[in-house]
């Protein structure tokens, strides 16, 4: 995700949500935010699925929710949010999620320096304890092109 | 991006399109399709938007094309449709696109074995030779589960 | 890492380090091991050098400690040892190890499929809390070529 | 790789490999280099090793020549050598090296900004066009700690 800082005054999880179009398209929900963690979720829908043989959701969306819930632990690292901008990211998916079942991902950041934030990220269709993805990732915090 | 294989007959086109509601619902085009190659793209739209600062296309539907365009090049690597699921997939981030620009990928699947195909893309918004991602990734090739 | 089987009856610690020429070479030690865990380290020594200016050990040989690691970590959540070899490996540098410091790496096989083993490491110098490098890979499992 | 910047006045080619003591007990080569771009080389030796049963090199020879090529190919896009330091790497292994048989590397800074520089690279042992392995990586240009 890229992040802009002119909205500062809003709350971290109105910003991860309702100031996001893409986001607010997807449905994205923040669960719950803590120091340089956090939790967002989304619902399965018809739209987002990404085999229609199956109705298991698009992996674009899985993408989409943890590149978001990465920004948001990024985000949770400070007292004040930074201009933020997601600089890789990698994914990789362990099983399809269940058919018909909506997604949730907690990320952890887990060091920041000047200009980078790494964080590391989980995503689960049902159990907790049995993961679809998880995902490693580095951002650039104040990017400036 | 997860492709069973019940409707191996449709056209590649149509399968990477038509038939997966997420692609639908993004709106990627396929622009170009070639042996182990493939160009699809995403139109700008207001609810694609990541940053609404800023009017720029969200990273997740840079990443959701990129997966997408991925898995069409692996599939078009093959004379006959196979069922592929992503495995793993990075993504560099160069720089953010334009405001209210489309954004276009053209991905090239380089090796393929019994087991895992082999993929890079890169995508642009305005000019092919000034890009905003670069991604490498792996492919499972008949995924049992 | 690659490994074949050919040697299964050694113990997996003496197969980690001393049939393998370049972990010898690298004086790469087997600190500890476990269920689906594993935890290696090298010691300091001029030839392993980076950074002729500061003395700080070599990022190439941090890259060898985690995927003879991670190797570990994979053969360690089988009852008997499988063949295997590294399909991908991410690794994110967080900081320059201290000078003429050793690293020590743990190594976690979170999740395996039938012909995939997914894994994460960590590597640190002096404060396991002080992390230098994380990691995150794909195995393959039983390869053929 | 991590390279200060006080013996710039030596040739990069004499940097990339008498200076650095691992690459010197590596055994790299500088075979070529250009605008963004460079090519090194490793021998087979029998202490480089991974799998003693069929005498392939091992992978962390292989990711340790990558990461050295991309710090080329970095430094090879500037006038003068900027300090530089990996900070994140993927590798894809697409077979095993042919065994007694050395690795030559190419790489490509395809992008810098200035604090990052991006990079590709490709590894084969025999055949140029039958690749053993592949990257992608970022670089930190001028990191300060």
């Amino acid at each position: 995700m890229r992040m802009s800082d002119s909205y500062d005054t809003a709350t971290l999880a109105a910003r991860m949500t309702e100031y996001v179009p893409h986001a607010l398209a997807l449905g994205l929900k923040l669960v719950a935010v803590g120091q340089g963690r956090g939790t967002m979720t989304v619902a399965w829908r018809e739209d987002l699925v990404g085999d229609p043989d199956t109705g298991v959701i698009a992996s674009g969306v899985v993408t989409a929710l943890i590149d978001h819930t990465c920004g948001l632990a990024i985000n949770a690292a400070f007292d004040l949010p930074a201009p933020i901008a997601t600089l890789d990211l990698r994914i990789d998916y362990l099983r399809a999620a269940a058919p018909r079942t909506g997604v949730t991902c907690e990320a952890f950041g887990y060091k920041t320096t000047r200009s980078i934030g790494f964080v590391r990220a989980e995503a689960w269709d049902v159990d907790r304890g049995d993961l679809i993805a998880t995902a490693q990732a580095a951002f650039m915090i104040n990017p400036r092109s």
